[in-house]
Formats: structure tokens, sequence, C-alpha cells
């Protein structure tokens, strides 16, 4: 069954607002095996709105549109699909008693736009809308499924939940899907692609691997379709992901929407352990990672952003000489720092971040992105060398990222 | 000039990643006066890259497409690019040198999928990509122009700024624009419409206002166009801008794509002052946007994440019985932070946070959300307390710009 998204809103089209709700949409309409071929953004037009849906009636058996649907003069997606289905539009008497409690429990006034809004197309079947004003309307029409949605996120997502996901279930026969995303970090795509080819090139037809690069994180999706039995669909995707965690299995920290330092926070959580930074090119952006987790006082007790190197040598005990001998970023310094913060903040594991991040402080023995991280536990000091790319953004990003991944690692090993 | 922007990706149609590069793209078009009439997000799939081509090439004059242009074989653009306009793939040696620096410079080895980049079609303007291996492709057909760009969103914006704004300005005729953004903080969104109403209501017809509300920061956008006079369009927003800062300047942080920590940053610079940092429920975020700025180091000091009391306590001089009196989310304990910060790393200025970010640890008396910033340099300590909102991200971003904007004004003061 394919698919297609229309997003109507002369916000999108100006820039201003992100279309999160295509994602969001086709991310449920894959998890029922429904495919989406197509999303398609067009402004708050009559003819821009009537070109996408006839385009999208050439290729897609269901077409879904959000948004246009408010009260006011520029949202006309309403009058829009009631002139292409050929319908009039009358006030339906339940929805505009919906509309009035929802209201009233708002302690809003019911005014004449609202009124309106109780008008709808009288060949359509209306998906009711228990968080707003706007209802959903479900058009067919030679053979095709159109459903139009409020383009309000929460209002989107709660008519799709609530009245549009079981009936699309009952109206189509729908393929099983089943998607597997590994996470992975320390290995550039096109690397990994040379790893992972042999494997690649020996998955079945119907089980297909997409690269998902993003800085510091490569994410490889596999995806299994069929119109046969979904439990062996399960079993022949895990059976694939086995043999692909043979290969990569050092570079997986995690698996589809788990995030890094929540994965890591939980360990720590679970194991009873504590956490101390000590960070300088990051600046504190690894410790801004692990406490935007909920929760992440219970194992992280602080860190020092030794930006100079006098608070490198009071408040980490990093000797001076080392630093005159080695430089600020150095084997030797960064794990002084892990040492010094674990001592300091009296935790089990410490870790340190010393690096150049750009776009001055380069040299030709250490260049920008040069970047040490240590993790000291009981266990000792361990650490590493990287060497990152130009940009400082994207230094400071990868090297928490970095930092965390090797934290990750070592408390693994720990336990 | 109308455009379309085609984003091409699996990834996009699976709901895995939103697409923010047509919003980005869409918005940096409008500003030059090029109106993008349609977006459209196909899948890696020659068919449907093509169908969207040619839907596209009816109705505008400009097409930019950005995606699939990777290493790995899933990525198709550029070989169905190269078939649509009828040309060879053929290796450009000052590419390949490009690519086989960029990655001698970050260490990579330069493999086959690599070469491969390098080899582009013979009838394409390639447009160099100075952040990653796959080059931007400008080819020209039948009176439209095609834009192809890679899909990884700083990879798209650094061709689109160093290669491709300038030489759209000069191949169309565009009219005259003149955009403002004012950078406000302080002020919710419906209370600031409600304070420029009028000087809104009375803006000439050719100059229009929008609201960019995002956390922490509103930006309003004055955008003068016409087919005239550029100069004297340019004096008539200005003329605006000038009403506009009489009634809202005490809000005002800065003007365009300025950066709050850049602008005090470079406050702090000019004027030889040095800044630290105590920060509790930002947990780094505020020293993570400091260090955000090349050269922090010549004013940033360091700073310290003090997640549990023990180190507000030793740290940061912080007394006990006051912890136990006023709770760590307090006005005493926020100061007594901002003050022992000061001493500790011997700054100018230091600034404190300490908050409630959520979920959890909230109470009636302080909600989640409740924060005290503090600001202290050697005319005192001064301190602030926010109700922020529910969201925990969202409040360590409003807090962590609510403590920059508190610096900025002390500072201002200072001076």
């Amino acid at each position: 069954l394919k698919a297609e998204i229309i997003t109507v809103g002369d916000e999108i089209l100006i820039g201003q607002v992100v279309d999160t709700n295509s994602a969001y949409l086709a991310s449920e309409l894959n998890k029922l095996g429904i495919s989406v071929i197509q999303i398609t953004s067009v402004s708050d037009n009559r003819q821009s709105i009537i070109r996408a849906l006839d385009n999208a009636a050439q290729h897609a058996d269901l077409i879904i549109t959000t948004g246009g649907l408010g009260p006011t003069s520029d949202d006309i997606t309403k009058q829009t699909l009631a002139a292409y289905f050929h319908s009039r539009l009358t006030q339906h008497p339940k929805v505009l008693e919906n509309i009035r409690s929802l209201l009233a429990y708002r302690r809003v006034e019911l005014n004449d736009l609202n009124i309106k809004q109780a008008e709808l197309p009288d060949n359509c079947e209306v998906l009711h809308n228990s968080a707003g004003t706007a209802q959903g309307m479900w058009f067919k029409k030679d053979g095709r499924d159109f459903i139009s949605l409020p383009g309000v996120p929460y209002e989107m997502k709660a008519i799709y939940h609530e009245e549009m996901e079981q009936r699309l279930k009952q109206r189509f026969d729908l393929p099983a899907i089943h998607h597997v995303t590994v996470l992975t970090h320390g290995m550039p795509e096109s690397e990994m692609a040379g790893l992972i080819h042999d494997w690649e090139e020996s998955l079945p037809a119907n089980i297909k691997l997409a690269y998902l690069p993003s800085p510091g994180i490569l994410r490889l999706r596999l995806t299994g379709k069929t119109s046969g039995n979904p439990v062996e669909l399960k079993k022949s995707v895990e059976r694939e992901l086995t043999e692909l965690k043979k290969i990569i299995g050092q570079y997986i920290f995690g698996y589809d929407n788990e995030k890094l330092e929540v994965i890591t926070g939980n360990l720590l959580k679970e194991n009873n352990l504590s956490l101390s930074l000590a960070e300088s090119c990051t600046g504190g952006s690894v410790s801004g990672l692990i406490t935007s987790v909920p929760g992440s006082s219970a194992y992280y007790k602080g860190g020092i952003v030794a930006y100079s190197n006098e608070i490198k040598i009071r408040d980490l005990k990093v000797k001076p000489d080392d630093i005159s001998t080695f430089g600020a970023v150095s084997q030797q310094i960064v794990e002084q720092m892990a040492s010094g913060a674990r001592d300091h903040f009296k935790t089990d594991f410490a870790v340190a971040v010393s690096g150049i991040a750009g776009p001055a402080g380069g040299t030709n023995d250490k260049p920008v992105g040069t970047t040490w991280i240590a993790v000291a536990s009981k266990n000792g000091i361990i650490s590493h060398i990287y060497q990152l790319g130009e940009d400082r953004g994207r230094n400071i990003q990868k090297a928490s990222l970095s930092a965390l991944f090797l934290l990750n690692t070592e408390i693994r090993k720990y336990l």
C-alpha cells in the first residue's frame, strides 16, 4: 500500500516552521507496513493543494493531508477539499456540540469562526478531534482514500491514534514490517561500508540496509518486509543482526531510539556507580549531555571546566612541569586531569577531555581536531587520541560523544 | 522567481529523520526574494527522483535537490541526475585532490568509494564542498536551473553560503529585499504582539513583520521588498526599526544572526574582563554556550558544575545551614554560588544558576521550572528568579540563555 503525505502551510514554505508532522505520520504508517512514497509541502493556496492532490492520486492509494483547517481566513484546506470531492458543507450538530464543550472546558467563548468549524463536507467520514476544534475528514474517491488532519501536531497525533490508526488496519490488507536500527560510534561511513560489504551483499531481497550518519554517530537501519509470516520476518531480521554484530559488535552502543547518554547513565545508576568530569576543549558539553538525562543527579556528582592551565593545576592537580613539557593537549595531561577529577569529586569514574577544538591553536604536530580523552576508575586510567575535523562545533560534538563512548566501554569492562 | 526544493532520502520517508534542510533553504531563498512554491521529499529511488524533477520543472524556475550524494550504494541521486541531464560521469582531478586532502587531514584512508565521489557529470558546474566529500552540482536545462546539494546539513549549508548564494544573486534578476531581524529576550510572543500592535499596524505595505519564537529567544523579522530603489528601501526599513527600538529597546540583545554568547564574549574580550561559572540545573550548558565561541579562552577561566550539595559547599563555599534553611534552589544559595565561583576562579564576573529542571524535584512552593540566576562582580551580586516551563530540555535551554542575558545586562551596566 502506497501513501503520500501532503502538508499544507505557508509557514513551511518560507522556512519559518520545520514540518515535523510528516516525519511523525511517516514513522507511524511505516509501523503499519504502509510505505510513504512522497511527502509534499504546499502553500495555503487552492490551486497548489489541488495540484498536489491530483499528483498524489496518480501514484498513491492513500493520501493524507495535514494543515489548513484553522478557523481563520488563511486556512482553506476544508473548502478546497469540499470542492475537490464535489461536496456541500453542512453543519454537523454533534461536532458543534463537541466544539462547544471543548471550548467551555477551556473557558473560551464560542464564536462564529468556531461555529463554522462544525460545517463539514457531507460526503466524508468525520474523525473526531478530542484535542481541538478542527475535525479530521476521510474521503473516498476512485479507489483512493484521502484523509485530512489538522496541522497542530498534538491535534494531528490525537486524531491519528484515537480515530485513524485502527481504521487503517481494518480497511487495508497490510504487509508485515520489522525495523532494527543499530547505533554505532567510532567508524566512518565509508569504512563501515567496506567492513560490512560482504554481509550487506548477502542480505535476502526483502531486507534492506540504510546508512544514517550524523556527527559522531552512524546508524545502520535494517528493514524487513513480507506479505507472509511476521514472526518469520522478525526472526530473519534478527538472524542478519546477529551476523552483523559478529563483524562490528565493538562499535555498537545501542539500538533504535536509544541515546548514548541515557544508556551510559543507566549503566551507572543500575550499578550504583558515580561519575565526575574534567573538561577542557568540550567546555561543559559532556556535562550537558550527562545532565540532559532526567535523574542524572543520582550518579553525576559534578564537573570542572578547566579552560585555563591555572585551574588544571590547582583543581585537578595537573603537574605544571608536564604542561610545559608535553603541552595541555597530551596523554600525560589528560590522564592527570581524569585522575585529578576522580580524586576531587570522589567518584568511581572520571572522564577528562583535552583537545584543540579550533579554529585557532593547531600546530603541525597537533592540528586542530587533535583530542585526548581519558577515563579513570579504580582499575586505573586509560586514554585515547582522536583526530577529529576542522569545525569547532562538530569537534566539540564528536569529542563529547567519543568521551561518552569511551566511558561506556570502560564501565562495561569494569562490571 | 519560483523555486522547488526536493529532498531525497528513504530516512525521510520512513520518518526516521525530520527534514530540516528544506526549511533552512526555504528561509535562505526567501531572504533573496525567491519564493518556494513546493517542497517534495522522495525516496532514494531513480523513478521517484525523476518524477519529482519532471513535476518541479513544470512550475518552478529553480529546482534544488538535497540528499542521496553519499558514497554508499543506497545513494543514487548523482547517477540519476547524470542520466536525467544526459551526461557522462568523469573524474574531476581537482575534486579528487580536494577529497584526498580533506580525508588526509582527518587521517582517514582514501578508498574506492571516495574516489568515485570525484566522478561527476560532465555538463554541470561543480560546487565545491569544503566540509565533506560530496560535491554540489549546478545543471541548466530548458531554461531551468537545477542544483543538487548533499543531505548532511552542515555540508549543505557550507556549499549554500560559500558557492551558491552569491551565484544565485548574479544569475537571477531578484527584487530588492532588505531584512532586519531583531533579537529579543524576556517577553513572550503574545505579550510582545500586544506591545507593538500599533507600530505593526502602521507599517507600510511593502514592509512585513514576522514573529520567530524559539525557547528563550523571540526574533522579530522585518522584511522590506521593492522593485524600485534598494537604498530607499533600506532607509525605510531602518526608519521603522528606529521606532520599534523606542518601544522594546530594553528587550533587544542583538540583530540578525548575532548570537548572545558571541555578543557577550566580545563585550568581555574588548574590556579585558574575565568570567567563571557555577552551574547546577543547567549542568554545563551555559559553559557549553560560552565555549562554543572561538577564542573564548581569552576571557573564560572555567566553571564548576555543582550537581551535588557537597560540591556546592566545598568548592563554592556555600553555607550548609543555608542549604537546609532555604533549599539549594534559592536566592541565598545562588548568590553564594556566584560569589564562591568568582573567588575560586578569581574572575571579574561569575554567573551561577540553580533551578529545578524537571521532570522530578518540583514542589508546590517551587514547581518544576523555578530557576534562580545570579551574577557577581566587584559591584556586588544581583539575582533574579525565573519561572520557566515543564520540559527539562527546554528549561535548561531557557535558563542558559537567561543566564547569558543577565550577564550581558550586568556587563553593560558595569562599563
